[in-house]
């Protein structure tokens, strides 16, 4: 591991997600310069708040990361084949990703929707998470969220249930069980989907924290759902952080009588967000925007690491020889044959779809282009 | 009363609602000659539809008209003082009114909006029908409905509720209490508010008949708000209607598991009209909407009949005496004062605050500009 790189992870233990002028102090001079301005700045503002870990010095990153591969848990920097391009598009870009889970992060994003709402979620915003989520994942969307109660977990838990793609972005570390009752589903979702998180193992919980990690939800999926939500909640801050980017911002209509729709409804009144009211639609929206807008980009270093056709990682193409070239396989089958788990075949299935490269067949998948 | 107007009640008595050309040849050749050339055309074209009430020679109409009027029953042709001018947007507009009721009826179509749905609707729409047409009559706007089973009769109870303006437009003779059910609603609305077809008394409520009087629903308000409705319903063909007059149409959200909300909610999927929670959401775009859109214009042959200050019609500056120039007086003295029905006083009142003449102060009304 070379020094910047080194140099990088400890920036990103030591800096509180969301600051700002890292991102441009890291172009101009560099991780280990910006390293030490931090920790000068720090000791100049008494006030100013320590890094998530307190501090990190370089030299203490190769133990650490030793320390978390032996949880299954990788480190992805901007610019890393696995990285997500997109999430550059945010003024305040990670600074570095923990991941834990056997879906290709970068791969999966390409098709990709965040299903958010509220925690006090009433028994038909659950219901109608189960049959957007499901749906969605039943096609091989990834569907992202944050694992808390309520929306988060129901959308979450509608992807497992499909054998489908889903990736939970934490505001804590990855190694950090929570909400505590999730414990079994964030297992879950380490075993067959993703966790994610641009804070470092050991980060705790704290309340600006989910605001940070709803950017993330917001730049690193083609779209936001939102499901049901209060009129001042993290949900629809999401909604406002995608529609910044210029990401597809939806919601689910509601009673106009149910306090839990009143975010959702409100956003519908001001076309903030576009309704939906079943997966069909959902997909419509998300394949009629702009394909530029939150396809997958170039992130720097990863110029000519690109395979062909253009924009395909080739974990993707890895795929293609299990395909059949008349008839459908099965995506069970699929993900035997390339050793993969059947949400993650899902995942690259349905990016190749878009890349036109593969197509559903009856009940499987076959080759085409 | 002239030839002219003679012949052209004869034309309204003889001619199907929604015929297209009758318009045209009208302007080009007068009434006498329309009339003539298409009972010509009916005998030529065996198959073609006879006229509403059969034909009726002009010089019958007197007979007619007198009997209507013992009834309480007037006739508005277009350029007359009442007629509402808007609904001359219409390729088709109705060639005469029969109104019955004390609501002068351009008066409070300048303030009005369509608050239209299902007949089967659910307790939620009733709900939400009560909540959204009962505010909006509380703040004078008239409420325009077609009397039928379901979000229709919600809507019109709710203004007779908060006594304010309602219309009801029938898609039958004035004189036929259709549905049969709705007797004492209809013998109600056309005691305190109006109710206004452009068929002749005796007509039968027959099918096409209803799509015909959904047009002049959405062409005499200034909006339509469809509360709940199945994907292909009246309803949804008024909201088109309405669309396509450039009117504001609007949707009130409901849950995406209820078949009653499937067509309001892929409204709103396909923008193709506003999400509304609350009456103030429906006024707030109301009043958003380009002025001239729905707005009093002249119609033919009442150039010189309009009072200053411009666009207001007399019978609302007729109100003005009665408004004291600081306090508020309830609208209930107001209507008092003037010896009109307080829903009539309401009505103009919003009229004159439109038009900068008078506002709201606490419980009443009072002067301003």
């Amino acid at each position: 591991m070379d020094d910047e790189r080194r140099a990088r992870i400890a920036l990103a233990c030591t800096v509180e997600p969301g600051t700002t002028w890292i991102a441009e102090r890291l172009a101009q001079v560099g991780a280990g310069a910006t390293l030490a301005e931090h920790a000068a700045a720090i000791k100049r503002r008494a006030g100013s708040r320590p890094g998530p870990v307190g501090r990190l010095g370089p030299g203490e990153v190769p133990g650490m990361l030793a320390q978390m591969g032996r949880l299954g848990v990788r480190v992805l920097l901007p610019g890393d084949p696995e990285f997500p391009s997109q999430l550059l598009d945010l003024p305040e870009p990670p600074l570095a990703l923990w991941v834990r889970g056997p879906l290709d992060l970068r791969a999966s994003a390409l098709r990709s929707v965040a299903v958010v709402g509220s925690r006090a979620c009433t028994a038909y915003g659950q219901r109608a998470t189960h049959a957007l989520a499901g749906g969605l994942a039943a096609e091989g969307w990834a569907i992202v969220s944050g694992a808390a109660f309520g929306i988060d977990a129901a959308a979450h838990r509608a992807a497992v249930d499909m054998s489908g793609p889903t990736i939970a972005v934490l505001a804590c570390g990855i190694d950090v069980a929570y909400p505590r009752a999730h414990d079994a589903l964030l297992a879950r979702i380490g075993d067959v989907g993703a966790l994610v998180s641009e804070l470092p193992p050991g980060s705790a919980p704290l309340k600006h924290r989910f605001l940070a990690r709803n950017r993330v939800i917001a730049a690193l999926t083609r779209g936001t759902v939102v499901v049901e939500a209060a009129r001042r909640s993290g949900a629809i801050a999401t909604a406002n952080r995608a529609l910044e980017l210029g990401r597809t911002v939806m919601a689910v209509p509601g009673p106009i009588t149910s306090m839990a729709s009143s975010g959702t409804n409100r956003l519908l009144h001001e076309q903030s967000a576009r309704a939906v009211a079943d997966s069909a639609e959902v997909v419509s929206l998300l394949l009629a925007e702009d394909p530029d807008t939150a396809a997958d980009r170039d992130g720097p270093g990863d110029a000519g690491r690109r395979a062909p056709p253009e924009g395909v990682p080739s974990e993707a193409l890895a795929v293609l020889p299990a395909l059949p070239d008349r008839g459908g396989r099965p995506v069970e089958q699929i993900a035997e044959r390339v050793g993969i788990p059947p949400a993650a075949a899902l995942a690259h299935l349905g990016v190749l779809e878009i890349a036109g490269l593969a197509r559903r067949a009856g009940p499987g998948w076959r080759r085409c282009g």
